[in-house]
């Protein structure tokens, strides 16, 4: 199997996706960011008194989320219907877990958005916390679920 | 300690860097995406023969360490003076490294800019083998050194 | 009523416009800028001689409307069909009056896009009269008019 | 006096600053928004509860600032070392009011970056409410301190 | 004739295309830049070698095609389906010679996409040899093919 | 002598002016747009009647210099401190002739800066005629001179 993203030349394409039908695509992605002790209490209160490192967060997701096209280069423009980013936190793994799901009605699909939704949400809990914390690790960034489309149903558990 | 992002009444500020002295730092970050055998070898390929997936993830990762501050919310509009993005590939785990470099002579830390750019090459990546790979995942995405400012050098090994 | 703009978590999310149809919908944004003697009348022949500080203004507001969803943190990115920006001048208020309307065949309303696109006009004015005027204030930001959608036609008189 | 924003041709120019001091500079701005009674209370009860209106708005005020030179076309590019972003609530008035402060030391002064962020902030609000009221104004968008640079402190009471 | 994209009173207007229906469409533009022989010679070799100019600068013209709205102010923002930038070298005449499509369905064409994009790749090498060569030289950008919407074909031999 | 943009493995850098001194220098770029009969006219008598297309393509041109960053991949981003984008109307040619000067006090030139306003606000003209002149081509794109820096004085005539 070939790349889709280059021709038979060898030149990066954005992928043709003009004959494509519009169908309702959905994509889940999720990540995760390990803190120290002293950062993950910090953004855990964060959620429940003043100095909510979460919700700047989720804010700076759904902006990033909206920005893929600017960011990855044969990624296309998708004028996306739905957003949302949210955290599970695990206070035993000292670690903060992301998802952003993304939906739009289009020709091809959101992965990316969701990607690069929890991507920059993440990289924004690590911006507010790297005084307290030099050695965080921001991992298990994924699709976990994508619907739509004509490869359907893809499932990562 | 407290969070540098919030100030007393907890609104989310960016850092006040206006009375800091210019010194040159540097950082390092590093990242991971791990492939199935098809996708692995197809990028590794690709960067002996025509369709380089890592000459376009490089170019991505160089372009969107300057977006930062676009992109996290609290970072600093910084004029970085150096970007350098490259991979090492390890075939036995089928995993591509990312490693990105970037200076700025500055009143602060550009190791937001470094995670950044390793962040969206790896994204790149993603995204020009999704078609041959639904469950890649990206990890270990962390700064390995920063030189320069008033904390000194810091390095995870 | 709650907001539409968080789940019942309470995380700040886009809104859902995935099922709703495409219709053409319009918005009419106005807004004033108030100037001082010197810059009212350099603004007002500037329209009419060489220095036109309003050609610059409606450039801008046109840019600033495509600029809307990469701006207000849960717009929708929408691909805007028509935007035009125009200015009447109140020599007896030294007021300049800006007006900004939208159009789209979309899912969700263009009315962030006429209030934004008026805005930005309306700072660029203050932009290039600040050397004249350090007292200009902004105000009167509003819509006038919508239609369609499900919400039907609004008039704010 | 004339523009300095025009050239002796009529020329729209970006101020040449090229000759001048880096010197500390500061801005405050200020601008409010006037809701109904049902949307005020929403945003005053999302203070203190789930749902937080106005930590969004702050985050797009201040990512807004950072974006100004991107906006106002003859503004400079300017790297900015502080930017704050904060409100005060009239219950009586039922108006939120929006404060940004933003510094630099550089060749020009912030007050555009201040000004851009308030109103990004307050449209933030208004976006986040249209769904309550359909006849918001945000108005009062003006320079209140000024500090630094060839005209020193200006002071709009 | 009038310019479509003034109105009557003679303001800039994005053209109103809102009723207009979604057709495929497409267009093809080109540039040249001319180099010196040590330049020239640079970019051919890397071509084969390590070092691509040309990979770099089609993936910037690929992205860059993508940014037009945010760069032409007039140019409606379009989600494109499909974008390509490709090369020919003339070593005779020590000349890069840039191509790139680009299609979508939508309500106006996309020639200014594709004129932007190969402006962009081009400065993109200019910016990458300007080390070797102070007298690079662009030009011949134009529209050499154009199809789908009212206008019909249109072929600049 | 080699790419100053390639490392000695071949990977894509930004050139490190992490030590370079910061000194003032200026650039100069122009470029050409040839237009048929019927668009010349209409460019010509916008500049002195209503409509004018040089006012609209110049906000454009010294917008799309400050955005020189977001479109080579390895510009720095440069906080440049001048700007102006200017135009020379040829009638016996056809031709409207656009020049862009820009300045910086800073660690490396600004002659991509010049060139991208030029060629953004050559396409800005293309993209107001084309409904009147389907075959235009801007061409001319280069350097005509350049200051500060190591290089010292560049002329082209």
């Amino acid at each position: 199997m070939a790349f889709t993203h280059f021709d038979q030349e060898g030149n990066a394409v954005m992928v043709d996706v003009t004959e494509k039908a519009d169908t309702v695509r959905e994509a889940l992605a999720s990540g995760t960011i390990k803190l120290n002790q002293e950062a993950f209490e910090a953004v855990a209160n964060g959620t429940t008194k003043k100095g909510d490192v979460l919700s700047v967060a989720a804010t700076a997701g759904i902006m990033g989320a909206k920005k893929t096209a600017g960011l990855i280069p044969m990624c296309h423009i998708l004028p996306i219907t739905n957003c949302k980013v949210w955290f599970e936190l695990d206070p035993k793994q000292r670690e903060v877990h992301c998802f952003c799901t993304v939906k739009i009605t289009g020709k091809t699909g959101v992965e990316m958005e969701a990607l690069t939704g929890a991507s920059v949400a993440l990289l924004t809990i690590y911006d507010m916390c790297k005084a307290m914390d030099k050695s965080m690790e921001i991992g298990g960034i994924r699709l976990k679920r994508k619907t739509g489309g004509r490869s359907g149903e893809i499932v990562n558990p």
